[in-house]
C-alpha cells in the first residue's frame, strides 16, 4: 500500500483491528455547549485500549504483517503512547515488540510497555540516540520497525476513530483533530473527506509546536526544532507520509496557546468528568477561544488519549 | 407515600425523572476486572446531571410537588450535591430553591447552586444552626423542606440508578453501594430486591464513618458523632426512614480505611480515565481490599458521583 490509502483501506483497518479495540463512546456536555453555543461531540479514544487511539495504528500495522514477518517482532522509538500501543498489539499477535525509551522516560509509560510484555531498550534522550539504538536493534533482531505516525498502516488505523464519529454523529459541520506527526490527523482526513465531503476538517496545534500550520502554510515541510508545550503528544513534527494527505484534504490548520490548553483541559476535567491527557484538549481550546467559527455548529471532537501523570497537573 | 415505597414507586420515580437526566453509561474496566478477578460493572452517576446520583431524587421530590406546593418554593440545608441537585430540579420547574449552606462550604459548591438558580443563605457551620436558619426560611417562605435523604421520594429517586443497573446488566451476583446518610442505598436495595432477588445488595462505609455498620450490627439507630473521612459525601448518618429499608434489605455493610479509599479512587482516575469523588470509591476499595468474596462473581458498583476539587487531590 504505498500509494495515498483512502477509505477502503480505512474500512479495512477497521474489520482487521475491530476485534481488538473499544468502540468508544461519543460524549457531549450540556454545560460545555451552552459556554460555546455549539454542539461538540467528543469521539473519547481516552477511554481506548492503552488510554490512547495509538492502538488503533499499532493494532492495523501489526494485524497487517505476514507470519514470516510476525517471527521477526516489531519495534519502535518512542517514549509515549505509540510504545505501549505497539507492545500491547504485539502481544496480542503472539510476537516481540522492542521499544526504544529515552532514560528520561516517565516511570508510568516504562509500566505500561512491560505490562503489555514490550522489551524496552534504554538510550540517551536525543533523536540520535534513538534512531541508531533502533536501527542497531532492527539490525540484530530483524525486527519490522513501525513508525509512531510516518507508515500508511498507521494512519489508516488511526483513521478508524474519525470513522465510528460519522458514523454515530451525521451532519457534522467539522471534525478536529489535534495534529503532532500528523498519523491521526491525515488518517481522519481521509475518512472524513470521503465519508462526509461536505464536513470541514480541521487541525489544531499548539503555538508552541507549530510546524504542521507552518508547513501547511508554505506548502513544504518546515519540521519544529526543540518544541517544547504542554501537550506533550504533539511535540513530533509532520512526516512524508503525512504531509502530503494533510495538505491536500485539511480545510484549516489553527494554533492555541499553552494557557488555552490548560484552561480546556481542565474545563473537560471539570464539567465532563473524564480524564484527558493536555494533547486531548488543543481541539476544544481552539472552540473556546474563537480560533474556529463555532456558533451553531456541529462539531467532532476528537480526544486523543487520557494517560497523563496524576501527580504533575498543569494547573497546580 | 407513607408505607415503606416498593419496585412501582422506583418506575414511577423512573418515568417521572426521565426527561431530565441521564441514562449514565456503565462502564468497564478489563484491566481492574483482571486485578480483582470479577467482572465489575459501574453505573457511572458522576455523569449524571449535576454531577451525581443526587439529581434523581431531587427531580422526584420536586415533579411530585402539587402545583400548590410548587408556588411556595423548597428549601434544603445541603453544603454537598444535594444542593446543586435541588437547586437544579426547581429550576427546571420554575421554582425557587432556598440553600442553607456553612458559610465555609466550597466556592465551587456555592458556584453550582448559584449557577442552576438556587438562592444560598449561609449560616454558621454546626448543625443547630442549620436547622434553625431552615426553619426561619421555612417559616418566612412557606418552602418545603426536602430532606437530602430521609424522604421516600429521594430514596425511590435514587433507586432509579439501580433500577437502570439492572436493566442493563442481568445476573448481577451483587451490587454494592457506597453508604452515607443511606439514601441512594435504601432507593438501590428496594430496586434490586424486587427486579433481581437473588442478587446480594451490600452496602461499603468509611471505617471513619461507620455509623451503618454498627446501626445495622446492633438492630437500631447508632447516629456518627463527629465523623471525618476523606469521602465526605458519607458524614451523615441513617435516618429512620432509610435505616429499616437498609435493616430490612442489605445482605451486609462492610467498611473500608482511609488510605484504601485513595487507593481505589486513584486507580479508577488511572485505569478508567473517568473523575470520581472519593465517595465513589468506597465500593471498589471494599472490592479490592477482600472485604467481598469477589472472585468470579459479576458485581455492580454504584459510581455516586465526580464532583471533587481537582486543586486538593488526596494523593498529593
Amino acid at each position: 500500500m504505498e500509494k495515498i490509502p483512502g477509505i477502503r483501506d480505512i474500512h479495512d483497518a477497521a474489520k482487521r483491528i475491530k476485534p481488538f479495540i473499544h468502540r468508544t463512546p461519543v460524549l457531549t456536555s450540556s454545560a460545555v455547549n451552552a459556554l460555546v453555543q455549539a454542539e461538540l461531540f467528543f469521539k473519547c479514544e481516552n477511554f481506548q485500549k492503552t488510554g490512547a487511539f495509538k492502538a488503533r495504528g499499532a493494532l492495523n500495522a501489526v494485524f497487517s504483517l505476514s507470519e514470516k514477518e510476525c517471527a521477526r517482532g516489531v519495534a519502535t522509538h518512542s517514549s509515549g503512547n505509540h510504545a505501549a500501543a505497539l507492545a500491547y498489539a504485539a502481544g496480542l499477535r503472539g510476537m516481540q515488540a522492542h521499544i526504544v525509551m529515552p532514560e528520561n522516560a516517565p516511570l508510568i509509560k516504562q509500566k505500561a510497555v512491560r505490562g503489555y510484555g514490550g522489551a524496552i531498550t534504554f538510550c540517551r534522550p536525543t533523536l540520535e540516540a534513538r534512531e541508531t539504538t533502533l536501527q542497531q536493534i532492527v539490525n540484530d533482531t530483524g525486527a519490522v520497525f513501525i513508525h509512531p505516525y510516518n507508515d500508511y498502516r498507521i494512519i489508516t488505523g488511526q483513521g478508524t476513530a474519525a470513522l465510528e464519529l460519522l458514523e454515530a454523529k451525521n451532519n457534522l459541520d467539522m471534525v478536529l483533530t489535534p495534529v503532532g506527526g500528523g498519523g491521526l490527523t491525515s488518517g481522519s482526513a481521509l475518512a472524513v473527506k470521503a465519508f462526509s465531503p461536505k464536513t470541514k476538517m480541521i487541525a489544531v496545534e499548539p503555538e508552541n509546536a507549530d510546524d504542521a500550520f507552518r508547513s501547511f502554510t508554505a506548502g513544504h515541510l518546515i519540521p519544529s526544532v526543540n518544541p517544547k508545550t504542554i501537550a506533550d503528544g504533539l511535540l513530533t513534527s509532520l512526516g512524508d507520509k503525512t504531509f502530503p494527505i494533510i495538505q491536500k484534504y485539511c480545510d484549516a490548520i489553527v494554533t492555541v496557546r499553552e494557557e488555552e490548553i490548560v484552561d480546556a483541559m481542565r474545563l473537560i476535567w471539570e464539567r465532563m468528568k473524564i480524564i484527558v491527557e493536555p494533547s486531548s484538549a488543543v481541539p476544544l481550546a481552539a472552540v473556546l477561544n474563537g480560533k474556529i467559527e463555532a456558533a451553531g455548529k456541529r462539531i467532532g471532537l476528537i480526544v486523543s488519549g487520557g494517560n497523563t501523570e496524576l501527580d504533575k497537573l498543569p494547573w497546580r
